[in-house]
């Protein structure tokens, strides 16, 4: 049995009902997080260009796009929904590998499952095991496969997205086969086209082409009996300096990559992470108000400054990468959201003066997700912090009370109050319902509540 | 100036009113060869798995399908067009590469050019620079890229069609760098899955994905500044081993990579068709029988054999790979196209007869486009002939006139000779016409001709 049929076929047999616990909260969690970011990304010019132009597809309705008043084909909504999901990066990460699992995985499931009509039970289930499909693909080629110069998001993400939507149109092994090969043969997407929209895309691009792979194969479509491991397949050509067959499929069923994956707090680089959530916790124990500070300094990993020494951005993308600008934002705002990152936050005089309080010093013994912070006030009280692992670490996860308070900060973009609340809801009890209807419906602005429509 | 914005410039500037005469003329044929393959491949189930899916997509009627009456966005068109052209393995070849680059090009350059009803000859000198794009790219990347594993027209065929698409739609040169870009860093297909639906579908996949680059970055769709040369773009991560800045930019608008393209005359293997040529050739001279041969001997180059051996084939595909089948069927049919290959030609006992009778030896002065062949008839007449240089290599061109017998005969499988006539002429003539309706409204079955409709 080729390698790639034997993880079709645990895609295919694996029983929804034995999935373990915590592996439906987490699809809900991973769901929701997509909901919120996509929901707060869909209303920038960035959004628009795909979302027009999927519009202008004028495609048969069909699939719901994620804050747009838009259905359409399930291939196109995948490739919005997907562009739409990594366009803050502030999707997830599956840690060892920084691969997104989410943004390729779940808009290919979501765009078959809302046509299919199929259980919300199967839907989780089917992102659990596309996930799975993603993370493990991309296991087996690290760090070979990133080092050479992919995206892996792109690249291992359509072997989630085939995964996922074959497993939500009940695929066969045989047939799982095909789907896998037809969209991990257009696997793609490289690391020179980071800092444009083309990253993004490779989001959508994945899940797309994973969709159609499997929505093919149901029809007869043929492709390789083995795009993984075979001689001129994705193993050879996307990683030629090294591979692992153990990553992709030791202990199947048992071993689950999926828990290595972690929702992020805060939309800009990761490293700086462990010193917005030390600066939060000061600021919310002691309310904190900006007028107060004399001075924040931290002790942190190398990679810090390396990577985000920028004391004075100009512009909300710089932000960014400026550690200043995220410590002074965490401290105004308690918060390290898309729209902490704006022209006008960067430029804003009350967290300037706070940025140019802010100073960090290496320390080699300091890990990554770790940091250690003193803030000193006007009056000379000083108050220190140590955050041994970062919010959204594996060590570390984001609690379900954090992610409920990321989801109602951002869909309070477009969603009133009871709106956010009725999605949350209708996700949070997703494993209950009949189908995917009332989180689909729920996801648009332009189409009512339950008790509105 | 970074080498993705030379090659852009070049394809931005280019005047089509100076394009050597040659080139658009070359641009009519390959285009009436895309017609002929497509129309005989639509009517395949092949075919009807994609042109199914189309249908279903349910898209604004924008751009055509060809055989089918389908109309769809252009992305859509594009994708289904370029599966087509391929679907056979009976499209164009660029020698130097093995990049077939009419079934990436055209496909978005026709969709292109059918909604933006720009003139005829605008639409074939788009062709001629998305082609030249294509090629170029894949001689820059030659041999090392193919050898490690990819298919080139899926790869090198994303940038010629982004390039093609994004001259029809009046891109600027900063522009085309982001439609080559988002085009090029989806660039994919392994060689994996040849001898399956997913080849063709690389250059469908080419031709949307060119298209999409090209439509996004006319409304600002951002990418790299330099997706071919950049430290993690196309020639550092698709082609490791190796790659040519001067093939790429060398001499541009001076040396056409587009002359080094060719036609095929048969739907098979090219390494038999010097012997397909001989046998065709005595055929015809002498008015040959079936029941007249005794036996047909030839010398041939040391690749025939050891790719083509098989003298009892049981299937059309297996037809496809027997130098002893494609001597057979180009005595008794005088001809080698798809229909040649079918299962039930393969058991045709007229021509397993004659198959018998065929046989090889191996000759290492004998070049890959030569062939000596003798044909011994039951009365003891001996005929031979010697051809130099098969037909489709750049030394021997397909005639014109050549050309016009595989178009008429391969479009009578679905039209008329009155419709397949008007088709001809509209491409022949396609440089003084206004746009391309003629041409896409001929090319559907459902659709009148000018005098029906």
């Amino acid at each position: 049995m080729s390698v790639t049929h034997s993880l079709a076929q645990f895609v295919v047999a694996a029983d929804q009902a034995t999935l373990p616990d915590w592996t439906i909260h987490e699809a809900k969690r991973t769901l929701l997080n997509l909901l919120a970011v996509s929901v707060s990304g869909s209303r920038s010019n960035d959004a628009r260009i795909l979302i027009d132009w999927a519009q202008r597809e004028g495609c048969a309705e069909r699939a719901s796009v994620v804050g747009a008043n838009l259905k359409t084909s399930p291939s196109t909504a995948a490739l919005v929904n997907g562009y739409l999901c990594h366009l803050q990066d502030y999707d997830d990460t599956h840690f060892p590998t920084v691969l997104h699992p989410t943004a390729p995985v779940w808009p290919a499931v979501l765009a078959s499952a809302e046509e299919r009509r199929i259980s919300g039970l199967a839907a989780l289930a089917a992102f659990v095991l596309g996930a799975e499909t993603a993370c493990r693909v991309a296991i087996s080629v690290h760090p070979w496969h990133y080092d050479a110069g992919w995206h892996i998001t792109g690249t291992a993400g359509a072997f989630g997205a085939a995964a996922g939507a074959g497993r939500v149109l009940g695929l066969d092994a045989a047939q799982m086969v095909a789907a896998l090969g037809a969209g991990g043969t257009l696997a793609a997407g490289v690391r020179e086209v980071f800092g444009s929209h083309a990253k993004p895309l490779h989001a959508g691009h994945a899940a797309a082409r994973g969709l159609e792979g499997a929505t093919w194969a149901m029809a007869g479509f043929t492709a390789s009996d083995d795009i993984i491991g075979g001689r001129r397949g994705f193993w050879a050509v996307h990683s030629a300096a090294g591979h692992s067959e153990p990553a992709l499929l030791g202990d199947l069923g048992r071993r689950w990559e999926l828990k290595m994956n972690g929702l992020k707090p805060y939309a800009n680089g990761v490293v700086s992470h462990p010193l917005q959530d030390a600066v939060i916790e000061l600021r919310n124990t002691h309310g904190l108000k900006p007028e107060q500070i004399a001075s924040i300094e931290a002790r942190v990993h190398p990679l810090v400054p390396e990577l985000m020494n920028r004391p004075g951005p100009r512009v909300g993308l710089e932000g960014k990468f400026s550690f200043q600008h995220c410590a002074a934002a965490a401290l105004v705002d308690g918060a390290g959201h898309h729209a902490q990152f704006s022209d006008a936050k960067v430029a804003d005089p009350i967290i300037a003066a706070v940025r140019a309080k802010v100073s960090a010093t290496v320390d080699a013994a300091v890990n990554e997700d770790e940091v250690y912070v003193s803030i000193t006030l006007i009056d000379g009280t000083k108050l220190a912090t140590h955050v041994e692992h970062a919010t959204g670490s594996p060590e570390n996860p984001m609690s379900d009370e954090a992610l409920r308070a990321k989801f109602d900060t951002l869909t309070a973009e477009v969603f009133d109050a009871g709106r956010s609340a009725a999605l949350w809801d209708a996700v949070w009890t997703l494993d209950r319902a009949e189908n995917v209807d009332e989180v689909v419906r729920l996801m648009q602005p332009g189409r009512g509540t339950r008790a509105a429509s």
